[in-house]
């Protein structure tokens, strides 16, 4: 509790965009270094601008244009190779070039690595880290070398392992990265090598934890704890294999439990929004049981634990979810029983009491759903829908009295047409549209039908839909379909349930509009 | 690396039923059970027989069949009700009435929790402890009691909380069980007290960790480090809010890094199966990262790291995948360059070589279809499918020349009609079905269409189907499906990409078609 400060290197971009399924354009990448500036991480590297086309394309942008606030990017790259001048090594040409103040260099330090990997000399291998090194520090970059496999190195040969530090210290590196490359070394074993090597090196030591163990957020702690002044990881633990350290996990950690300094300011708090955002560039699905960040992590579902929580927060919260830009949630659910469902139901119809009728008359339509495979729990537009349905306090906005879609073998984007008639008082309208697949082209014939009544509808946007297959039984699964929409500044989620996509689809799509219909009404 | 014996409790059907989006039937139940007692860990914790009446089912059903080989079922209920004897408190009544072997009973450690949310005095508190152990000691149960909210408890008053444990073990209780319960203590912190717990009590300890640090895994085993003899968690880390500590972390971690001895026999290599066969009956998303059972826990892509895997297994693994079960998985893509595709050549078309032209034009045609969505990592049969459509090696078993669906605003389970025209060699057939929605439906169509030619197509199974959104434009979004098949003892998965859902399915299904006839002759 101390408030020391911990450099933050950031590796998302890099070590992340190895993990299975993660792939990032220029674009992307520069949409997350301005979102990682803004929650104030110390260094953001950002890529390896030799191996990749794109990544030199990345460097050479923001060599031009001011990407940071305040954050500063780093290039990776690799030691010069065997047997090669530095001076001509065109990966280190490539790293010089991408005018980076900073640049990650990972060399051997694991004397297996060199003989069975690289096949040098151990000599040569020491050479190779010490002539780059010194050529990026004379081009004036701030070199910090990524000591590969530096803690199997240290287990296998701590003397060769050690040397390689030192190595790199005298041509000039800014920081030695001891790198947990295969994620298998544990947190006390961590703490106690890093503790040896700060003792022995001159240059602040940074610790590079990989999750295979399942330990890479305790490692990273341990590496602290040892003497480690930086810390690198990256933004949901993205990365190869099981992922690299959880920044969400670390920095929190870092900074509540630990008492360190790592961002500036208030910046924690914008914790759980960089974590979703950075997500959906990436396009991976977060966790709901991310710790911090998830979207369950300060969510009650047994019915002791929110009864506790309506006492006092802290009787089932290690923080209060704020601090991180979480917020605390209560699930409606058959185990939860009423108390969470009458939470919800203060806010839609403040005059049914607990103990009424009318509350267990809801209770049960919701069981009903529930057990038809509903969940409630990320459809809250939905669940006041079926609230006031249960009430008999829904408005009648419209009636789909009929629709019929057909679809071909398609040839263009044009393949499906749906037919709709709907009913908005005493007027019934008919109508076609067309799309691309049977569920475009009903959205777009329904939205046609009702916009002619309720102009608004053109400016709703549908920004999520996904299905997920709920019981098995090949393409006649009953699937759930979740929609997000948005709309004069808001967004709103519902949820449809089928045995077909279609209707399920449907489902979802009409509680949206009626959904927004009620809220401007 | 003692070899010494740490029981495990897994608690997946109880703390893990409290996870958001669980629930479990009684045959789900069962179907856990029968896994976790072949996975051989110690106790299964397996509900609350008073708040649940599936729950009491269970047990019932329990008491007169085997459900278990070696596995001890293990009964959750909370000491009795203030201000009322422990002999008519129907919780504990009908723990005795479960018939289970073992009781886990939980009961406040907290003084804070006494005075805020149970609202007795300390003193009445510790008689509840005492007489509901006691009863059910009396009743022949082994009773572990949980002591809630300990660490937290142990912070704001040690004296009090090392009474309450003191007062279960004089009533009789078999363990006692140090719960984490808001997941916020730090490992180092449980290793201390755990130790200075098991200095005064003389029955043993249990940890019980939450994961709302993202350090569960970490403080269960500094948890044994300070002598606990016993971990609690569950599979996968299900469980209220960010989870419970993982087993399949926990177990691995104590066996392969401590030396600890868990489940008996060689069973650890059965890890794998049972984390995805459970994940399936919770309906619960395994995530590839997940480390020892995820797809992706041995998975290598970057270029650099399947070199090195090539060159000796260690490089870039902490241990041998097979020793959990899982499998090592080097990955087509655009970073890991011709050398994972190479690998995958060689047994689809021995005779390329790594340099010829027919090589490039593979890794052209698969760099396209990725960039239009594709990923071939969880699709082997289409990949082999497009490896042999790029070297023109592709058998024609049948033409889809058209298809038709029509679906309408459902009344029924057949509310969509599909018409396909198909070609076999020279003879054109031309047939309908109908099914539950139009995916359903053409599926139905292009079986019965081809069965006529190809009759083992009856055979084969859609066992998984998924679709994911790959670029969000509401309805109109772009899609990939995923299609998982058996059929003659054998599985395979297709994928297919399209704007349109129907047809991305068509794409996946006639790829499964195609690669099962294709295997069979």
């Amino acid at each position: 509790m101390n408030g020391e400060r911990i450099e933050i290197l950031d590796t998302t971009l890099r070590d992340g965009a190895q993990g299975e399924g993660v792939s990032f354009s220029v674009q992307d990448k520069l949409k997350v270094i301005a979102e990682l500036d803004a929650l104030g991480v110390t260094y953001i590297e950002a890529g390896n601008p030799y191996a990749s086309p794109r990544d030199a394309e990345l460097f050479a942008y923001a060599a031009r244009h001011p990407v940071c606030r305040k954050a500063v990017l780093a290039a990776f790259g690799a030691t010069c190779r065997a047997n090669t001048q530095a001076e001509s090594d065109a990966g280190l040409r490539a790293l010089i070039e991408s005018k980076a103040k900073v640049v990650s260099l990972f060399g051997k330090s694991s004397l297996f690595h060199v003989n069975c990997v690289l096949k040098v000399t151990p000599e040569e291998n020491l050479r190779m880290i010490h002539d780059s090194v010194a050529l990026l520090t004379a081009a004036g970059q701030q070199v910090f070398f990524d000591a590969e496999h530096f803690f199997d190195g240290w287990q296998d040969n701590a003397e060769y392992a050690l040397k390689t530090l030192l190595t790199a210290q005298k041509a000039g590196a800014a920081r030695l990265v001891l790198c947990d490359t295969n994620g298998g070394t544990m947190p006390d074993e961590i703490e106690r090598i890093t503790r040896e090597v700060c003792a022995k090196v001159s240059v602040p030591a940074a610790i590079h934890c990989h999750n295979d163990s399942g330990l890479a957020t305790a490692c990273s702690m341990y590496g602290v704890m040892g003497g480690a002044k930086q810390v690198q990881g990256t933004i949901n633990g993205l990365g190869e294999r099981c992922g690299n350290a959880n920044l969400c996990e670390v920095i929190p950690n870092l900074m509540l439990k630990m008492g360190k300094d790592c961002l500036e300011g208030g910046e924690l708090e914008r914790l759980t929004a960089s974590a979703r955002t950075i997500s959906e560039i990436a396009n991976m699905r977060l966790s709901r049981k991310s710790p911090y960040v998830g979207k369950s992590a300060f969510t009650h579902k047994g019915g002791m634990h929110i009864d506790g929580m309506l006492k006092d927060s802290h009787t089932f919260e290690h923080i209060e979810p704020e601090k991180v830009g979480n917020q605390r949630r209560f699930l409606v659910s058959e185990m939860a029983g009423r108390g969470a469902l009458m939470t919800r139901l203060k806010t839609v119809a403040p005059d049914i009491r607990k103990d009424s009728p009318e509350a267990a008359a809801i209770m049960e339509r919701l069981k009903t759903l529930e057990a038809a495979g509903y969940t409630f729990e990320d459809a809250d537009a939905s669940l006041v829908l079926r609230i006031l349905g249960a009430l008999n306090r829904r408005v009648s906005y419209f009636d789909i009295l009929d629709f019929h879609v057909v679809s071909r073998k398609p040839e263009d984007d044009k393949n499906a047409q749906a037919y709709v008639k709907v009913r908005v008082g005493e007027r019934v309208e008919i109508t076609a549209d067309e799309g691309d697949g049977p569920i475009n082209a009903l959205d777009n014939a329904v939205r046609k039908a009702l916009a002619r009544f309720y102009p608004s509808i053109e400016s709703m946007k549908l920004i999520d839909f996904k299905v997920r297959v709920i019981s098995e039984a090949g393409t006649a699964s009953r699937v759930r379909v979740h929609m997000e929409s948005a709309g004069g500044g808001k967004t709103w989620s519902t949820v449809g349930v089928s045995g077909n996509v279609i209707e399920a689809s449907f489902i979802a799509l009409t509680d949206s509009i009626e959904y927004m219909l009620m809220s401007e009404s």
